[in-house]
């Protein structure tokens, strides 16, 4: 895409530590237009694989765009990247990131739709955690004017995975009930807001109990992930639910079919439960992955139901659907102006702050979107903030709602 | 439903046999109201389990419809029922048949919208092909006044059964492409007719050659199902196609999931090849049943494909959805009215000549529907239609397209 990974034995290595402030200042006093600062995973594993580098600036090629970057989304999947639990995941040394917001710096040849200072929200396949980017036009889409970068680095991947989830492949239409695992997530807001978009949908939520307090406005019923949520489910709705979104994976999945209505669609999404499971060594991971159970298809035909996979990013950079997210993202802009959905922000995090931020996002500390603020200065790290004791993916699971003392308030609601 | 279980113990029994036709005058004259024919299957197995019979009238129940039959639909399900393929089919003896048209003859208290003298059709969990059934009001709807009791035996099932597939669960829009197999069956005329009404929608069909000529027109690409269809489809389509209806089951899943368009929807229906399938023995029939290879929803979510079973049998008499039934009839009933659909019958028989007319389905001699026309005489036998020494589901079976001798053309296009 651009000329990064050849540059990747020039950089220069910033490690994350007690000063970071201070490193940071050095960086951006270097002013060298030649270079760039970048979030890079050294390779697979825990959270001290995750570096903040100086790389080779990137230039558009043919058909892309050259954007810099103001904001970065953090997602779940990039917590499997860091640990390599996605399917043919990329060689390491990578710069992590999916989606970005930012400013239009200037484009390559054959570049058409786009000028010097657009203001653009973009998806990237890696390299988005960065301070510039560069990605073809396709993946690219102009900003509402009143939207904030943060915004826009909250909207992509969270507001096109749920339209496309809930329109495009389990066509939601009116008196229809919504069952969403990790409802106070990114794309679980996301997810409710489009639900009110259409008259009397009922939005069943699954969420850590501290956090409904937070997010009851946005679901018509909430449950805590750590009941029996398919017998509360069911007392309210004897027949079931129409659409199941199960971003967990694992030993929910036949649970959660059981809870489908005849004619309902249960879409596998993400695997969360990958990255916070029980086990610690990367194996244990890969095997829960694969180990999924599977579906057979006459009890489906027996029992009229549809089972769906989505996964937005193979769609995107895969499968070549990038014109139909564009309609998709068209619609939602749509909605968006006609303030009918505006992205959650949980929290915003300088790129030295990665580690924390993954660290929120695995302990399920967030409501909504967690944002990479390339221009902010990280705050001084305390003593309830290190990870270095206790890092995700390798710690015991602890109980939820019992690590009150790393949850960090949401900077925007 | 009605009280005919408790009345098979009185039942006369008519062997069909070389003098049908005189045996049939013989119930005709009889004139008893307390009684009528029907068609009865003894015990699971080959076409020699099949009887026409004499039984108790039945008479309707709280909210049922009683129906002096005209006609019955005849389908591929029938022909597992009677080889017991089915799960938890219910104990012989039975009369088989699950949809039918003809005169309410009288209603039963408490039942609504329909009187004496109305021309309608019927769902009826079993028990169709008889003289007389009673069926809940909720399964039966108003005939259009310019359809015939034939088409209306052909509407319902196969119709309703496409219209939900197309666009209940696969949401069939501008553009998109279908595969159907066993497109000379009634299910595959009705997509082809369905798919129409949608602008610019690509047909592939599957069927036998010596049909292609008959339904070349309703298709917009016809292959041989003895041909590799997937590299012909592939030639045309290389990106695939939007959805795949599958009758067939077993080894051609994973083949026709290969098919799929990201996004796309394989749907899986039925399990013809269960009844024609190469092997001999029930048990073997019960093995495939449940040996069809199972899907992993990680892979789904990997491609962004949608899997789904539709059984409309099981919609309607266990899922409780008669009303959705219900409203796609009453669209389907607008389009035909509009004449934009028509059901394609395929031939008449008689009661008497239930045992042929399955053999025609077994053999998949059809173009369309096959049904089973009430008051029609049975024509005689000819040597080259007798089935006495070839039973459906127990013979080897014979290469495609060489069973021309068996072969009757249509009665009806």
């Amino acid at each position: 895409m651009a000329k990064e990974a050849a540059a990747m034995t020039e950089e220069t290595q910033y490690m994350i530590g007690k000063h970071v402030g201070k490193e940071t200042e050095n960086v951006e006093a270097s002013g060298d237009a030649k270079e760039m600062r970048a979030v890079i995973l050294a390779g697979f594993g825990g959270l001290n694989k995750l570096r903040v580098t100086k790389k080779a600036m990137p230039e558009p090629q043919d058909g892309e765009v050259k954007i810099r970057v103001k904001a970065c989304g953090l997602n779940f999947l990039d917590l499997m990247v860091r640990q390599g639990t996605i399917d043919n995941p990329p060689k390491p040394p990578l710069v992590p990131g999916f989606e970005c917001s930012g400013i239009v710096e200037s484009v390559g040849v054959n570049t058409t739709r786009f000028e010097v200072s657009d203001r653009v929200m973009a998806f990237v396949n890696y390299n988005a955690w960065a301070e510039v980017v560069c990605t073809p036009v396709d993946f690219v889409y102009k900003m509402p004017e009143e939207m904030t970068f943060a915004e826009a680095a909250a909207f992509s991947l969270n507001f096109v995975a749920a339209y496309m989830m809930l329109f495009e492949v389990a066509n939601l239409r009116e008196g229809m009930s919504v069952l969403v695992h990790s409802a106070g997530g990114g794309v679980g807001q996301a997810v409710a807001q489009l639900c009110s978009t259409v008259p009397n949908v009922t939005v069943f939520g699954i969420a850590s109990c501290f956090k409904h307090a937070a997010i009851k406005d946005s679901m018509t019923h909430l449950f805590d992930r750590n009941v029996d949520y398919i017998q509360e489910v069911k007392k309210i709705s004897p027949e079931g639910v129409d659409i199941v979104l199960d971003c967990l994976c694992g030993d929910n999945t036949g649970k959660g079919l059981t809870l489908l209505r005849p004619l309902g669609t249960y879409i596998l999404y993400g695997a969360s439960n990958l990255v916070t499971g029980e086990t610690k060594s990367f194996f244990s991971f890969a095997k829960s992955w694969w180990q999924v159970e599977k579906v057979n298809p006459i009890k489906l035909y027996e029992e009229n139901k549809v089972i769906a996979g989505f996964s937005l990013l193979n769609l995107l950079f895969k499968h070549g659907k990038c014109n139909l997210v564009k309609s998709v993202m068209d619609k939602l802009l749509c909605l968006y102006d006609q303030k009918k959905i505006k992205p959650v922000v949980d929290s915003l995090w300088a790129l030295e702050e990665v580690k924390e931020a993954m660290q929120r996002i695995h302990d399920r500390g967030n409501i909504g979107k967690l944002i990479l603020d390339v221009e902010k200065s990280p705050t001084p790290l305390m003593a309830s903030d290190s990870t270095e004791t206790s890092e995700a993916g390798e710690e015991e699971e602890e109980p939820e709602g019992d690590n009150d003392s790393k949850e960090r308030m949401p900077f925007i609601h």
